[in-house]
C-alpha cells in the first residue's frame, strides 16, 4: 500500500477506520444514463469499448469529471474472461448477452481453457495501467469480475433466467461436473482478479449478482466452497467488496465466503444486515437505484434515512443496491453524490 | 364452520391444531405439467378455461384424482377480477399477460369500475360451487387472488416487470394516484374474497407474488395498510394464507398486515422464517419448485429437510416456494406428496 493510499476514504471505510464524510462509488457509475457515454456507444459496440484499453480507461473516468465520486471502478464486464476460456457469447440488441453452446455436462467442462489473463486480457490490464496514471493519486480505483455462481450460470442459462431451471438442474443432477465447473471457474478467477492488483487495482468487488435464487443449504453446499476459494486466493494485498442481490438469507454464509466489505441491495434494511453480519466487517449499500429517477426530496430523504439507520458507524460505504438504471437523471445523480457527502460530515 | 372440517389437517393446520401428518398443497397445482390439462388447453385458451365454470372446475379436480393432496385450489388467475374492472389484456402466446393500456396517471384510476363479483365473474363463484359439490367434503377448497401491490404493478408494468421502474416511479412521483389505485384494489378484492366464501372456499390465499421488490419502508408505508385492509375486510370465517416470493426481510410485516398462515419462498430456510413470525402464527412452504424435477433421492432428501428444520410443530402447511414449473415430472409430484405424508407421519 502506497502512503497516499491510507487517506483515500473509500479504502479507509473498507477497512472500518474513520472518514470524515461516507464514500460514496455506484455500481454501473460508468454506463448508458450518461450522455458522454451514449455518444461513444454510437461509435463502437459494447465488446468494442471493454476490448480497446483507451475507449475503456475513458469511459471509466466520463463519471468521475462529472461527480464527486469516492472510487472508480474499471469499465469491463463480468463476461469478459469467459471468451478466453472458450465461451462464445455476444451481446443482441436489447437483450443481454447471448451464450452460442450453453453448457451441458463434463465434455464441456473439458473443453474450457486456462487463461493468461495478462496476454488474453491484456486490454483490460492496460485500461487499469492507463486510469491509473490518469487519476493521479485523486481516488482509487476498484476491479472486479463475476462470481463462480454467477458466471457458472451465464454459462449454463445461456443468457438471463427467471427459475434458473438448467443450472439448478446441473447441480442436483450432475453435481461432479458442476464441481468441475466451479473448479475451472474459480482458478481462473484468481489468476484473473491477481492480474487486475498487478495491473494497479487498489480494491475489487466478486459480484455474484445472481445468487439469490439458491436456498441457503444449497448457497453452503455448491457455491460458498467456491467463493471463498476464490477470495482466498485473492489474498490480503486489496480489500474485496462481496457483492450479492436478493442475498439478505445469504448474508452470513457470504461472510464466511470471505470479503472485507459485504454489498447489499435495498430488499433489506441495512442496520439489520449489519447487525446480522456482525461490526467486524464493512457493509456497502443500498439506495435502490429507482429512488434516483427522483424527485429529489425523495432522494434526500432516502439518503438521509440509510445514513440515519448507519448511525456514523466506520465501515460504510454508500452506493446503489445494484446497477444504476439507464435513464437515470444525471442531474440526480450529482445531488446523490453531493447529499452523501454533505449529510454524512463530521 | 361444518362439523366435517373441524378434522381436515390442512384447516386444522391453518389454526396450527396437531395433525396425523404435515397437509401438503401445491401452488399452480392444476397446470401444464399434467397431460389431462394439456389435452383440455389444446382446445380451449387459458382465458376461457377461466371463464368455464365446468371447465375451471374439471380442471381444479384434476390433480386431486392425481395425488393425495390435502387441499384444492380453484383454478383461475390473479388478474380475473381485473376484466370487469375496466382493465384490458390478453395472455400472448409465451409471454405472459400483456396489457393494452397501462395505467399511467390519476385518470386512468378513476375509470376503473367497482365490480360486482357474483354477476360479473359468475363462472369462478359458479365453478367454486361445482367443485365443493364435488369434492364431497373429502379435502377443503381455497379460493385466491392476487394482492394489491401485485396487482397494481401490473397494471402499471403493462405485464411481468424485471425492475418495476414504472410502478415505483407512480409510488414516489404520484402518491395520491398510487393510493387511489390501491383503494380501489383493496376495496375489489374484499368484495371479490367474500364472494368466493359466500359461494363456497374454505380458505383463502392472498399472492404478494411480486413484492419483494421493495424495501421494508417502501412496503410498511406504501402496501402494508392496504393489504391490511382486504385481509381486515375478509374477515376471520375462513383462514388466510398471505404469501409473498423474495420476502425473507418483510416477514414481519406481512404478519403485521395479517393472515392466519404467512406462505415463504425457498429463499429464506424455515425454521429462521418462523422463529422471526413468532410461533403464534401458522406457516406455508417451502420447497424450491426445481427440486422436484429430480432425481427422487434429492427430493427425499430436501422433503426431510424442510421436515426436521419444523420440528413437528403444529401449524406447517407442506407447499412450494412458488407455483410448480410447466415439465415437472408427474411422477415426481406423487413421490413428494406421499414422502410428506409418510415421513410426517406420527
Amino acid at each position: 500500500m502506497e502512503e497516499s493510499e491510507k487517506e483515500y476514504p473509500f479504502l479507509r471505510a473498507c477497512r472500518r477506520q474513520t472518514t470524515d464524510y461516507t464514500p460514496i462509488w455506484l455500481m454501473r457509475q460508468a454506463g448508458r444514463y450518461m450522455k458522454e457515454y451514449r455518444a461513444l456507444r454510437k461509435k463502437y459496440s459494447f465488446l468494442e469499448m471493454c476490448k480497446n484499453p483507451e475507449l475503456a480507461a475513458k469511459v471509466t473516468l466520463q463519471p468521475i469529471e462529472r461527480f464527486k465520486l469516492d472510487a472508480a471502478i474499471i469499465f469491463s464486464d463480468i463476461l469478459i474472461p469467459l471468451e478466453p476460456m472458450g465461451v462464445e457469447f455476444e451481446f443482441a440488441k436489447g437483450e443481454g448477452p447471448v451464450f452460442h453452446h450453453p453448457l451441458r455436462g463434463m465434455k464441456d467442462v473439458e473443453k474450457l481453457r486456462v487463461i493468461e489473463p495478462e496476454e488474453e486480457t491484456s486490454f483490460l490490464m492496460k485500461a487499469i495501467q492507463i486510469v491509473r496514471k490518469e487519476l493521479e493519486r485523486k481516488i482509487p480505483l476498484i476491479g472486479f469480475s463475476g462470481a463462480p455462481f454467477t458466471l457458472a450460470s451465464y454459462i449454463i442459462e445461456g443468457g438471463h433466467s427467471r427459475n434458473y431451471i438448467l443450472t439448478k438442474n446441473l447441480i442436483y443432477q450432475d453435481p461432479n461436473t458442476w464441481d468441475a465447473l466451479m473448479e475451472k471457474i474459480s482458478v481462473m478467477l484468481i489468476r484473473y482478479l491477481n492480474a487486475q492488483i498487478r495491473s494497479g487495482v487498489q480494491a475489487l468487488q466478486l459480484f455474484d449478482s445472481w445468487v439469490g435464487c439458491l436456498t441457503p443449504s444449497d448457497y453452503e453446499e455448491y457455491v460458498l466452497p467456491y467463493s471463498k476459494k476464490v477470495i482466498d486466493g485473492v489474498g490480503k494485498s486489496v480489500p474485496l467488496i462481496h457483492f450479492a442481490t436478493s442475498s439478505s438469507t445469504l448474508l452470513e454464509l457470504m461472510k464466511r465466503a470471505g470479503g472485507d466489505v459485504i454489498g447489499v441491495d435495498w430488499r433489506v434494511d441495512i442496520r439489520e444486515a449489519w447487525a446480522r453480519l456482525g461490526h467486524d466487517i464493512a457493509i456497502q449499500g443500498n439506495l435502490d437505484p429507482v429512488i434516483l429517477f427522483g424527485p429529489v426530496d425523495l432522494i434526500e430523504k432516502e439518503v438521509k434515512r440509510i445514513l440515519d439507520r448507519v448511525e456514523g458507524r466506520p465501515g460504510h460505504i454508500f452506493n446503489l443496491g445494484h446497477g444504476i438504471l439507464p435513464n437515470t437523471p444525471v442531474d440526480h445523480v450529482a445531488a446523490l453524490v453531493n447529499m452523501v457527502h454533505e449529510f454524512s460530515s463530521k
